[in-house]
């Protein structure tokens, strides 16, 4: 193996084609398979493009074919030889370059490999973390690298619209202030002031309100930040987000934008059209129609309030939920028709695991209804049911009785039949806006009332006269993105009105002080004279791993992190030197 | 001052020209300047475009008026008038809008505003500290305003023609381990691993290196990186750099590469054709012509070598240096003719400042030489000298004698020569490639060689036979690039070969086990196929600083740290909550 020597290609490997038949090329690349046949050795060159055979013929050239008997897969080679059509009985339809070949006239190789742990192929039947061990292998499989490309388009396709409609990109510090997002900051000690920590941001989102007082009109970032959480499900420590603000704006003007902006990406990045404007609900109505703030409205299964139809009941659960102040309310499964008994026992055991105290199946038979409760329901009820929800022969109404936990049930039973029964949906990428959430919950912990976003988003004009009436009514001027059930992104107008600031801070219980110690800044600079203002913010890893296709957002970052916050190949975390802790007047309890 | 109620604009201020007359506008801005000329009030409102004259009548709305009257600086406003021609007499030529003004019909206040503590214009008479307290109304100033426009533009175009050599963009991590760049890490405890940090990176070096392992053949990344340096000069604690890497690459062809992606730069964004290629200098050329590897060349004043002409001289000052094996060297001072005394013994006093022992000045004088030295030099001398240095009448050459300290010396003068007397120069933008940096330097303290860059970078092919016999000759595939003086950024080609690193690592003294602690990752990827690759940094603050015509790369930056690394408007860095510290497991000494 020695330096130097090597020729530089002329042409990328997947780029060949039967118009490049008779030139010679020089390709570099690795060495996906060799295949000896007797006298003749193939080789597939790989390189980022995709592959293309090379063909070692001894009578052709016994050097490239003397060369080509020592490589072993993943050997780094340059290869120049002549472009052929393949005969065509080798030709290889499923390869981009399937109808040619390379005859090499020299082979040189670059570089050796050891054998990898696992095969440079699409798929995953390999464990994950042995794949994050040796991410430099995993990252060759061509799945790993469509992902990062995709990524790579995404957000250039983000910016170069963002800057078409006059947004500037301004960095924002990464060693900052706590930001007001509610996880755990990661911290990084001062060495140059002992004691002193800078935060790493959960979100630009204190800077970026700044710049709108600066004046900056339409700013955007794709920004890094950080939360240090306990890591559940597929979150990570540092993510990226598409982040931007607007001056001057309402929730319509944010809104149609985005709704423009992912047009765009959509068509620019996947030839895909999505139909604009998004459609929007209230998150009232996403509640009562889909028990959940992130529905995913690909599946139908829209939910109804059965309520009217048993006021009167005999069937004793539903008359004393109703008498409780309670509601009956379900939805018809898409998909499921005449099921098998022990199927329907499978939702009921999935709605006992969801929380819920039963669940009521009724499926159409005939004129009547097969269900538990079909003995105990009158006729004009059996109709009414049949009727309310348009349930056909063998279809499957569920309903279950009771508060607002039916919420939590419904909705993930909805899932739950979603993936096992809904046929597969039409619609690849389905967004709707959820708008006008609360803007107050109620921590019943602490006792006190918790900004449902943060504390700068502005209530809806009309709750301003009962605010501190009735908190929990109000609405604010917020506004989340959801794609296929995947809460994308959210944002909301801000508060740009001192006094009105100072009112929202009263309901939080925050005094004066504690306001000014935690965003004092802020408060000072929106004394002089901020703009009406507004943005958003999206999650980049979960917007590429749904155009992706993906399942995780790790399959669509280059180096993530395990859950436990481990790089399993760089090791780190890892312990530091203990003079870098003493400089840092640090030492460990 | 209350909520709502304020019109959207449908124009921007900056942007009305007489083409608009007659148009009805709604302009949201801030008020920059408010008279009061008797009857009628003026309002200069700005936004991100610029500035436009409002004028309030009350013959014509004594609504706008009124409301005019109770405005100030700074605060907020949504104004409705008709764009009309001001009368000839009144036209501003210094102002794009100056031909036009808005009569009001309607002006709302959206916003009030304190007094500022300094005045929205441009220059900079404030002291810094009181500009990065209040940096949200320094950046409503117009020359902040255009040094951020520019610094969007210019890396969405660094992007763009990246993209367009079918460069991907990927991220790398910032929570990751310590990198070999030499500086000290910023880290962040792990709650998670207790006793353990993330290193924050001082560059994406060895991921990048790890992308190519992987397959990507062009890499890059605007990557935010992160050195806990002590802060002198113009350095921050975090800085962006534009950072790329390419396989199958020698020097020439990534130097290529960034002449054009320049060329394209100054282009789109300055309107500034930039000649290209531009000029290469080897390390050795640079020193032995400017005494400096970082040279300004607008200025001209080429250091030359005197010596031959002085062999034999009288001059004791001279023929004792070149008996010890020194040189004599120096350079004519563009712009200066016929110095006055002062003058001349100011350069002295610089060169002794700058540790020289001397500094000889010769200038021309009719046929002869005025000099210090002047009655020990032969006819001969003194015409090889007149000769030689090309001394026109009046002309001044300044000479030294030395070892290789004269470089420093040299090039120190060079620069003071350079702000006092040589003429603006004609170029702009002054580029320059140096290349063949030394590979090993010498540290006299700890006793042994050290990377001159860093250890992966490769050894020139034609130094690989003496590598380990004479270390201090062998030169490396690096190329750093110049512009106006200023070291924009540097790269190399890196070592592919196992068997060449490790050479390269016995000769800096590190054991296989130091190498594999300290890098062990990047050399295990090392023995998969890694292609022979190569790439470049640069620092994107110091680029749209020089662009941008500033002095700091605070300037640049829209939310820099102080020197002592602190941001004086958040409060960063901050003492954190005692419990955050007991999470971590880490308690201050």
């Amino acid at each position: 193996m020695k330096d130097g020597g090597w020729e530089k290609r002329t042409h990328y490997c997947g780029t060949l084609r039967t118009s490049d038949v008779g030139r010679e090329v020089v390709l570099n690349g690795w060495v996906q398979t060799r295949r000896d046949h007797g006298g003749v050795i193939f080789l597939d060159l790989r390189d980022i493009s995709g592959l293309v055979q090379v063909v070692c013929n001894p009578e052709v050239s016994p050097e490239a074919h003397a060369a080509a008997r020592q490589v072993r897969s993943e050997y780094v080679l340059s290869c120049r030889g002549v472009v052929r059509a393949r005969p065509e009985d080798s030709v290889n339809p499923r390869l981009p370059t399937g109808e040619v070949e390379v005859m090499a006239e020299k082979v040189t190789v670059i570089n050796s490999s050891l054998t990898p742990p696992f095969e440079i192929e699409p798929g995953s039947g390999v464990e994950e973390t042995l794949r994050l061990r040796y991410r430099y292998l995993d990252l060759r499989r061509p799945d790993m690298q469509e992902a990062l490309l995709l990524r790579s388009r995404v957000t250039q396709e983000v910016r170069n619209f963002l800057i078409s409609r006059n947004f500037l990109e301004i960095e924002t510090p990464i060693l900052t202030k706590s930001t007001p997002e509610g996880a755990r900051d990661f911290v990084a000690p001062s060495r140059l002031q002992p004691g002193k920590f800078y935060a790493l941001p959960q979100s630009p989102q204190l800077f970026k309100q700044l710049l709108m007082v600066a004046g900056f009109d339409r700013y955007f970032q794709i920004a890094r930040c950080f939360r240090d959480e306990d890591l559940r499900a597929d979150r990570q420590p540092e993510f990226t987000q598409i982040d931007l603000e607007m001056s001057f704006v309402e929730p319509e003007d944010v809104m149609s934008l985005m709704d423009e902006m992912f047009a765009h990406l959509f068509r620019s990045v996947l030839g895909v059209e999505l139909p604009v404007p998004f459609p929007r609900l209230t998150w009232r109505e996403a509640m009562e129609r889909y028990g959940t703030d992130r529905p995913d409205r690909r599946w139908g299964m829209e939910m109804q309030d059965y309520s009217r139809l048993f006021r009167e009941t005999e069937f004793k659960v539903f008359r004393s939920a109703l008498e409780k102040g309670g509601r009956v309310r379900g939805f018809k499964v898409a998909g499921m028709r005449s099921p098998a008994r022990r199927e329907l026992d499978g939702l009921v055991d999935e709605a006992r695991r969801l929380g819920a105290g039963g669940l009521v199946w009724m499926v159409r038979d005939g004129e009547g209804l097969k269900s538990p409760a079909a003995k105990f329901l009158s006729l004009p009820e059996t109709e009414g049911v049949v009727r309310a929800a348009g349930l056909e022969e063998g279809e499957v109404l569920l309903l279950a009785a009771g508060g607002e936990e039916l919420n939590a049930v419904l909705s993930g039973l909805r899932s739950y039949c979603a993936q096992r029964y809904a046929p597969r949906p039409d619609e690849r990428f389905s967004f709707t806006w959820v708008t006008d959430f609360p803007l107050f919950e109620w921590d019943e912990e602490e006792r006190r009332y918790k900004s449902n976003h943060h504390p700068f988003t502005a209530p809806s004009a009309g709750c301003l006269e009962y605010l501190e009436e009735r908190p929990l009514e109000a609405t604010s001027d917020s506004y989340d993105l959801v794609l296929n059930g995947v809460e994308l992104g959210g944002g909301s107008i801000r508060i740009h009105d001192p006094e009105l600031q100072r009112r929202v801070f009263g309901i939080l219980g925050l005094s004066e002080e504690e306001a000014a110690e935690k965003f004092g800044f802020l408060l000072e600079a929106f004394r002089y004279g901020p703009p009406p203002h507004g943005g958003i913010a999206f999650g980049l890893d979960r917007l590429v791993m749904i155009m992706a296709g993906r399942e995780s957002i790790r399959e669509v970052i280059a180096f993530p992190k395990t859950q436990s916050g481990s790089d399993p190949l760089t090791g780190a975390p890892d312990v530091v030197y203990p003079e870098q802790l003493r400089e840092l007047r640090l030492r460990p309890i």
